[in-house]
């Protein structure tokens, strides 16, 4: 299946985008280069110089402007070349590297790799509860070996953590528990609870809660094409009120790196008002997760990736479950999307329908 | 050339499948999972959930069936999904892993690739002096990265021995030895001998020849389809009658994982009644072999591969030679039969001379 | 693109090519076994036994002639088997590996991929400079992970010294100075000229010119089909005659590996009149250029390489500066050689301008 091209997707964290030191990332199977100018604003460009293809990542930042390591033609922030040092100096029409829209927002660069004049920043999903200017966050970062449609399968069906992950995210209560899903427009919601749990000492710990303790669990998943997704973890005592616990919202951004790898970027975020305890539970956080991501589920990933090899996902003609229905709504969000983005291709115009969808994530710090 | 899938294939050594641990292996390109039931069957299915397509190999066996990693559905020896942990527990239809048939024989699991109603055990050769309940046995495993022809020539033409092995299992007696072969039905022999020959100390010291001692040898190779192998190799006293020597006989067994590659299975067995200088033996011939196999066999096979390529061995042009007769045979035999399956797929029935036929291997510890 | 078959190539250096053990070397696509017979002439055969495809090159060299190391069958320097040790000997028709005309002139052992009727040795430029029997030499070796005409561009274009290689041989008077290129039948050739420059201390060194000295530096630089090179590279003080100045002559040859990967050979020669002082500073300019090109040009050519994949060079579009003349007189020469090499495939006659070229390179000692 193609990619989804007119959507926003994260290129990456905002700290890895730098103006001394070009990033390189392959995003949608583009070799794309990253850095900021001199007014500090992320650019992405086509990674390849338009006079003999050098990776322009290896060059340097000179005024703000990319060298290329070869033969030092130098390209501003639109792509357009503003120095060849060679002869007449002379620039030739078409040297040109390709600019992409990008925009700086909630920790994130920003990406749009579809058509630029549809790229408007107000169809970008809120996640201002890790935006590092306004609260306290850290990130996480895994190269998955896997179409970034079955990472989203992974993240909209948690039930998962009793099997895959029993030692550090699950319990017996999982499976026991209740599920619901549903969508509002093109996003999808999965809400599972537990019952009564004992909760894994890893989580117990993040929470506060003490060993042994028995308690009531929620998991809150939104997912927005084309794969944006926010987890909002909450726990409170057994069959107490929810306003009596505590939560622990997280962002997860699935990037496609080819059809087959998956840049999966994750943060966690809480307010600034919790200070150090607050700085300290978002690092325990990621890098308590990093574990069970890293070898529970990116060979899984793997695994199922090899297993459908060429195949397409229906083709392989699954066996559905109902915990299944989130991540099948937002396939369903996706093929569609996909199909109306390539009807609309070459026409000057794209349907009402795909046009200023504002897509929203409900405020993760106030959700319940 | 497609795979004949109408045959028994050695899956794996009896002592690999387990009744507390599932065992991964690719056979004939596809993924298999290997593993014992409560009554201590060996059960083949396909090591994939028909719900995600997680390998199943990677999980549990819980009371006898297996259990998914992913999210715990669980399979009994038909491949049925017994057990939906989750909600209302109720099991899709569809939710079916294909099982292979398959049989415990011989000190091997043999499972059975093609129409399961065709899978009669008493088409399996007999290879009982391997049978670690009836003789002492000593097992050898090794990843041929080669088509399985082509481990299946290199076995029914001894001749490289002088060449290819020269310090281990040749001497120059090969070459002017004599070698005969010939065809019953669908097996094929080939029957090489020395003469007066001076034996390299790896194979005089398993038989217990003394350093330069004059002797003849000989090496009976059997082949029946898919690539079934036994040798027995025979040494007597220069110009003494065959019946005051000894024989040491051999299973070879070639199951393709690929296209491109084959496990190579092999075992050595002697009679019980040998006791500890049996068990040495076979542990001596074994180990001994790994070497030339592992250091001189398998570069020159995977070699010939890579010469070979995408190319079909005929469309190669191979340069014929007399010692080539018995690989032929077998590569013409392995030709029909698979023409003759191709022809009958897809009817009901298959061609009788395809039915009943029982290939035997002459006991080998009464050849000589 | 195809290759150009009719044409010489360099396969080996000399002293790589041994009488008592074959080198494996693919060229062209091809594996190609490189010995020496009994008389010392450098034989070029197809590394692949008509027999059962072993490579003949990890066979033995007995008598001059090459021996299978599968089983034993000979070849002598027409690739014909000469020897069959099995049964009653007789060699089947078709035993025979594919021989490539080969000749050893200047330091290399040269092939010709093509109709041997064409192989005419007086086609040969000549590298008398880098020939060990006249001159001081020294070698170098790297395989590029790139076509070998992205290696030509690097070598026809010298401005790239400046940006890829600012800390050993280039500075800021590269681009500031001069360029010329033109061509003489098939010849192409490329002058690049500095003025007033401060010289990189590796090149300073070199020539035994004092630090922060200015001097004027020219690089000459000749290329013939299918991709044999020399560069002249002198160096005079600021505003002097160049015959007060140094040169140091190296030659430069690309042999296609595959289609996307190259050997270079290199070497670089002096007059035996400079006795020790010559052969250090040969030494010294191939090792020193080790560094730069393994270092800085390899990756650059293997990034350009992957950013092209599969495509054509044309079809990327290239934005083409007056510093690719030189690169792009020699993509012409071959896209037309090539062209009319296929033309006349299936001839029995090629037409005549393709016949009787001889392509030569003035004497690099001489030129200024």
């Amino acid at each position: 299946m193609p990619f989804l091209l007119n959507a926003w997707y994260v290129a990456a964290f905002a700290h890895e985008v730098r103006a001394d030191a070009p990033l390189a990332r392959t995003l949608l199977d583009r070799p794309v280069v990253l850095y900021r100018d001199a007014a500090q604003r992320a650019i992405a460009l086509d990674d390849r110089c338009p006079h003999r293809f050098a990776p322009l990542s290896k060059g340097r930042i000179v005024e703000g402007v990319l060298e290329c390591p070869y033969h030092g033609l130098r390209f501003d922030a639109t792509g357009q070349c503003v120095h060849n040092p060679h002869g007449d100096g002379r620039v030739p029409a078409g040297a040109k590297a390709r600019a992409y829209p990008s925009v700086e927002r909630d920790g994130a660069i920003w990406f749009w790799p579809g058509d630029p004049q549809q790229a408007d920043a107000s169809l970008l999903p809120s996640f201002d509860f890790v935006d590092p200017g306004k609260n306290l966050t850290h990130t996480g970062y895994l190269l998955t070996r896997a179409h970034y449609q079955l990472s989203a399968d992974n993240l909209l069906d948690l039930s998962h953590f009793q099997f895959l992950h029993p030692d550090t995210l699950g319990s017996e209560a999982i499976a026991r528990g209740n599920m619901q899903s549903g969508s509002v427009e093109d996003t999808v919601w999965v809400r599972r609870t537990t019952h009564d749990e004992v909760l894994p000492p890893f989580v117990a710990t993040g929470f506060g809660v003490p060993p042994g303790a028995r308690v009531d669990r929620w998991m809150d998943v939104r997912w927005t094409p084309p794969g944006l997704m926010s987890i909002v973890i909450g726990v409170t005592g057994a069959g107490m009120p929810r306003e009596a616990g505590l939560i622990s919202p997280s962002a997860h951004w699935l990037t496609p790196e080819t059809e087959r790898t998956t840049h999966y970027f994750f943060a966690f975020g809480l307010p600034k008002e919790m200070g150090d305890a607050g700085r300290e539970l978002v690092r325990y956080a990621v890098e308590g997760l990093m574990q069970p991501f890293e070898h529970e589920d990116l060979p899984m990933l793997e695994a199922q990736q090899k297993s459908l090899g060429d195949s397409d996902f229906w083709a392989a003609q699954p066996a559905l479950l109902p915990i299944d229905a989130g991540a099948i709504r937002a396939r369903r969000v996706m093929e569609r999307r996909i199909a109306e983005e390539r009807t609309a291709a070459g026409t000057a115009d794209t349907p009402s329908t795909l046009r200023g969808v504002r897509v929203t994530v409900a405020d993760p710090l106030g959700a319940g």
